[in-house]
């Protein structure tokens, strides 16, 4: 079976806003075997809608209105189903009275355009939305002759996403054949992109039955793999295999066997060795630390550090020697390594992190170009510290910063 | 003139990734007066493309293709858009030519494949790309006795940016009435989106000669203004009279009128004031640091600070005594204040900033629970400390309290 989601609002053809509800619908349709094979968005015109939702049913099985199901008069969705499935609208009373409560409790006296709120097309079931007022609606019906889903949910993500997951899908799981899926997530650290996709690609283009999705950001690219079999150990088995196929091929890049993040691993690995970390960092400015404190419970491995972007305070709060500074600079690999040896000790952590270099986009020389970082770890038995010249803007230089420190932290660790 | 944007890839229908580049070409449209009616997004199979196609040349005067365009057997873009129009594709021979001479400088043989991205639309124009192989392309054409504008472009970010941005905008320009657009983007720090709304409603709704889209974020509510007139004076004027009043409304919270980000404009402050700043953060890890040097110069005047995780880096890093956090917990006004003016010390800053709360989900008590942040700002007269309480996840309090330090240091030099 196959589905189409459309998203309705004039909001969502602006440069400002973007549907993002789609994605998270998806993850649960493909859980079923359901192929997403069309998104479309449209502004809040009616005839528009009744367009767009015939041209949805008269191509796949499942249709999913999202938006458009408040008491405004831009609010046109449930009419605009109706007319496109030549339905009627039918006033629910039970929902009209429980709509009247609603603002009964709050001291509030309803507006009669609230009504629209409690129309229900002919054949439909309500589906009760307890963060918002608007209802949703589940609709088995034919169009031309054949039998098709359609769903008209709200739109803000804290309504729709909870009745998605559970009212939506116990109603859909019975409709749709019986698959079995399985899914893996590998993340790699630290490989360019193209370089990684070449060796995966020789690897899972010999896999027709795994869907392969190749994603990369900063320092990290990521292979999801997803199979639909007959049976759920065959779909598992072909994930698997494949997984591990790719597991072999990138050895210890890989840091992640089930989706975890970096930091996550990291941590994880803290834990397991019984190691405090501590980190002092000068390009990129606090978000290694905001990347490793982005993880709840962080407290029990991270103990802090400093962020030293003014020259003195490498010294002051890092302890590096000012005379270190004076003789290779601030962006060198003796004071990364002084200031992960710093950092450590004013901490006593079992491994200090220190990170300098030029994010840009000024500061750029020929010797110390934009780009251009240090990152020092030092443990008990002594300080590494690495090179490296990393492309793109601020924002990804100082991304590639930390991907590259965590890595550093997990090799020592593994 | 009305607009529907076609982006074209199986990838966009899976849980991982999403188009963007829309929001990009949907900026430059509506600057021409145009408008985006319809984003539709659809796989690699022909026949799906060919119908959207035609849906899309049914309903709207200008259609985007993006994608489709490379060497493989999935890049169907050319085809499915000559055969919606009844056109054919020609072999361009000079592009062919071109494609042969770039593989050649990298001593590649081509593949025969990639010869199919010389195709060209009969009285297609092609548009150099000089980032990738595959060309543009532009169309002016009738589609059921219809005057219609195509354009089949490239997908990726920065091969699709700088052509449509360049390429794209010098053809259509002419080809679209003149309209004069003025925008102007207000931004509010720390005054809740139900409430802020509630109040800019009641004046942008008497201005309906200007489109008004009120973005929230934690902490922050934006009014984006958009007006359309025969000349640029009435549409600036337009935005301008509406902004008049929305500053009016909201005071001082309005942090920037034209577009800049809390950052920024903390960083304008302080280097007006000729002022620098240093952070001790305990709940934010660093996401205020890493905020504030986001910024591009941000080293002219914020200078450092620590990340006091641990309560003993507390007193180490940022001089709060042992005794104030025995006493008063490690979340408590006093301590936040004690950060603030010890990290002040500590770096030689004009100001200080300490951050102490529980960000969650773990930690929380009845008497502090998760959400409660402290905020202390000190400078040379002294010290003020805020309570908040924030709502949300780990990641939300913690984006609130970095934009209370900083409307707060904001509030302090302005």
């Amino acid at each position: 079976m196959n589905a189409e989601i459309i998203a309705i609002g004039s909001e969502l053809l602006t440069p400002f806003r973007q549907d993002t509800n789609s994605l998270a619908l998806t993850t649960h349709l493909n859980d079923l075997g359901v192929e997403l094979d069309f998104k479309s968005i449209v502004g809040d015109r009616r005839s528009d809608l009744v367009n767009a939702a015939r041209i949805a049913f008269g191509r796949a099985d499942i249709v999913i209105f999202m938006g458009g199901l408040g008491p405004t008069e831009d609010d046109l969705t449930r009419e605009a189903v109706a007319e496109a499935l030549g339905l009627e609208l039918r006033r629910d009373d039970k929902i009209a009275e429980e709509l009247r409560a609603r603002f009964a409790a709050h001291g509030w006296k309803m507006a009669d355009n609230n009504l629209q709120q409690a129309d229900v097309i002919a054949g439909a079931e309500a589906i009760n939305n307890p963060r918002g007022t608007a209802p949703g609606q589940f609709l088995r019906t034919e169009y031309k002759g054949k039998q098709k889903i359609a769903m008209l949910l709200p739109g803000p993500p804290h309504e729709i996403l909870p009745m998605f997951e559970k009212d939506c899908m116990e109603r859909l799981r019975p409709m749709v054949p019986a698959r079995s899926i399985a899914t893996r997530v590998l993340r790699i650290a630290m490989i360019g992109e193209s370089s990684a996709d070449k060796r995966a690609a020789a690897i899972y283009k010999q896999h027709q039955d795994v869907q392969t999705t190749v994603l990369a950001g900063a320092g990290e690219v990521q292979f999801h793999l997803r199979s639909q079999a007959e049976s759920e150990e065959k779909a598992q088995k072909a994930v698997d295999t494949l997984a591990s196929k790719l597991e072999d091929e990138f050895e210890e890049a890989v840091f992640s066997a089930q989706g975890e993040s970096l930091e996550q691993i990291v941590g994880y690995y803290l834990q397991m060795r019984d190691a405090t970390l501590a980190v002092a960092e000068s390009c990129t400015g606090g978000m290694l630390a905001q990347r490793i404190t982005s993880v709840a419970g962080s407290s029990r491995y991270f103990l802090g550090g400093a962020v030293v972007y003014d020259n003195s305070l490498k010294s002051d709060l890092a302890g590096v020697p000012p005379l270190l500074i004076a003789e290779h600079g601030a962006v060198s690999g003796q004071v990364a390594g002084a200031l992960a040896e710093g950092i450590r000790t004013r901490c006593t952590a079992s491994l200090g992190i220190g990170i300098t270099g030029v994010a840009g986009p000024g500061g750029g020389t020929e010797q110390k170009p934009v780009g251009l970082v240090y990152v020092g770890l030092c443990d008990e038995n002594g300080t590494e510290v690495v090179e490296r010249r990393f492309p793109g803007d601020r924002d990804r230089i100082r991304m590639y910063a930390t991907q590259q420190a965590l890595d550093m932290v997990r090799r020592k660790l593994m």
